[in-house]
């Protein structure tokens, strides 16, 4: 049977691989205060999220097995998944200076953090490098090494495109929502998110075990795209709609100018008069102005469009799912675990 | 007979690289005022610099073969030069941000141009995945491509490693000497400028032909580590001692807290009075103040210093050249070629 792996379980992974790097940057004869910054920020970034990337990568190996993982089989998956918190954490680190974020995961962002400042783009850049170490140290003799490498290039490259598209249409300081639409919407939930969020640790699962033949790629990424967009569509639906005791927070997309799912719906079915509500009203640092713009998605009845997507989306990925052939090792299992976490979460 | 490539040739190549990644992006249906955002940075950043760099891959590789380049040897030659070029635009664009830098190049930095600000952290990442996007797309069934790869990886460590220093040691707002030492020194310029200046190219041109031994790759960072040294020791006297009809800048390095050849030398051989005089007239902007630490940097007769440090770095360069072993390849006529460029440079 199968087994998931829990937090801690995947924690206990981290030392080894934070040591290989310290131990690395050591060989350099770097400064005792440089590694010290460096151990900080490897502890700091990569850190205190849920890991649910990271920890997908084990369970999808284990779902394709079949069994429960090896120490071995299971090192190899945890650094895998290790290596897509580090890509994530290069992103978040230098995503929260570009959008003058404020806090991360309850504590103030990486940069905002006494004496870090601008070196946190440094330091964006060698948790990014983290990744390719670890790579080269642990999978240098896989079959699959140039493609894992090429993945998390490629990946990588598919992130910032996405993020280059969402800070273009969206800026903070400038609310302009000609600039949005469901299509520019669709294209950076999927390139900003989807990609590395839900297919990479499918295919690094299937790279480690030999089993990603370009059948089993294709069939994988055509459900963990619509899957990941989805999963943020609902995320942006939470934002307004979610419980803040739910979902821990209290949504700030209004306020915050977002590209979400919500606004461009109101868009593309506004009457000129609430075209005009949203363009008095959205992206602005106001309690008033957000209640409008909340009454407004009442009125246009965004809630039971969105259940209405929901169960549509839901449908077509069952299906998608069921058709899955397994002739070449993929399992139906691997994308029912992810469905069945994100079908009708309220968190 | 090798050749040298002049500024317009090695340009020459640079289209059909750029237009590549443009196709590879629009591949994404990346919308088009992205494409535009994209195009215009592969077009300011990697672009306007003297491009030394980028040209020492074809040059080595000529060489190295003692033969002009074929034109598909020079294409991939110069394919390899602007990887290195795109790098250096990577480490560019951050570290102008990093360090509140205001122009490059004789522009604004890109950061500061208009509408750009922060999402110049994304398009210095951007020109950084692009290095690893031409690679496969000119270089995956070439033998070395694994090892082109993890040597650019490994650069690319060694980099942010040295500019992670370079960003502690000398903040530019916090002036302390005792942060500062010879050995320190020797770090930041070897690691943050020497690597991806000197030994990359070179590396690169070996491993174009197939020569990258681990005895020739040995013997070229053997000799282009000092020499890389040598060069930025040299930067460092010509931004005090060089002529700015020559140099083309008036130098700041005084005024900017650089942690410069020269200061280490004057803390390393000061009197507690000259000692006293450096802490209170270093690193800041004050005519004034630099005129003093000018005064103290020929009082302790820094331009002789340098000039018996360059003699005597020259003849070690010297010796390490005429003892190079060419049975595996490599051609001292590789090194004799940047030490001709180097030294006695007056500019």
């Amino acid at each position: 049977m199968a087994q998931k792996t829990t937090l801690k379980e995947f924690e206990s992974v981290y030392p080894k691989l934070e040591e290989a790097l310290l131990d690395h940057v050591k060989s350099y004869n770097l400064p005792k205060e440089q590694v010290e910054w460096f151990k900080k920020s490897l502890e700091v970034n990569p850190l205190g999220g849920k890991c649910n990337r990271g920890m997908s990568v084990p369970d999808s190996v284990s779902l394709l097995l079949e069994a429960p993982l090896t120490e071995d089989q299971y090192f190899h998956a945890a650094t895998l998944g290790w290596m897509t918190e580090l890509l994530q954490a290069f992103f978040l680190v230098s995503d929260d200076i570009m959008d003058s974020s404020i806090t991360r995961r309850g504590q103030p962002c990486w940069y905002r953090q006494e004496g870090v400042g601008m070196v946190a783009i440094n330091d964006a850049f060698m948790l990014e490098a983290s990744i390719y170490y670890l790579l080269k140290k642990y999978f240098r003799s896989h079959p699959a090494y140039v493609d894992l490498f090429e993945l998390f290039q490629e990946t990588t490259f598919q992130t910032e495109v996405g993020q280059l598209t969402d800070l273009l249409t969206a800026p903070e300081d400038k609310v302009d929502l000609n600039n949005f639409s469901m299509e520019k919407y669709s294209f950076i939930v999927i390139y900003k998110t989807a990609y590395y969020s839900f297919y990479l640790p499918v295919a690094l699962a299937l790279h480690q075990l030999n089993l990603a033949t370009p059948k089993n790629l294709k069939q994988a990424e055509a459900i963990l795209i619509p899957l990941g967009e989805y999963f943020q569509i609902q995320d942006d639906y939470l934002d307004n709609f979610g419980l803040p005791e739910h979902i821990g927070k209290i949504g700030t997309d209004i306020k915050d100018n977002k590209c979400s799912w919500l606004v461009n719906q109101a868009i593309a079915i506004a009457t000129p008069e609430q075209r005009k509500i949203l363009e008095d009203n959205y992206g602005q640092k106001d309690d008033a102005k957000e209640a409008v713009i909340k009454k407004l998605y009442d009125d246009l009845k965004l809630k039971e469009r969105y259940e209405a997507f929901e169960e549509k989306r839901a449908g077509e990925l069952r299906t998608l799912i069921d058709n899955i052939d397994e002739s070449e090792g993929l399992k139906k299992t691997v994308f029912t675990a992810f469905f069945d976490k994100i079908y009708k979460r309220s968190k």
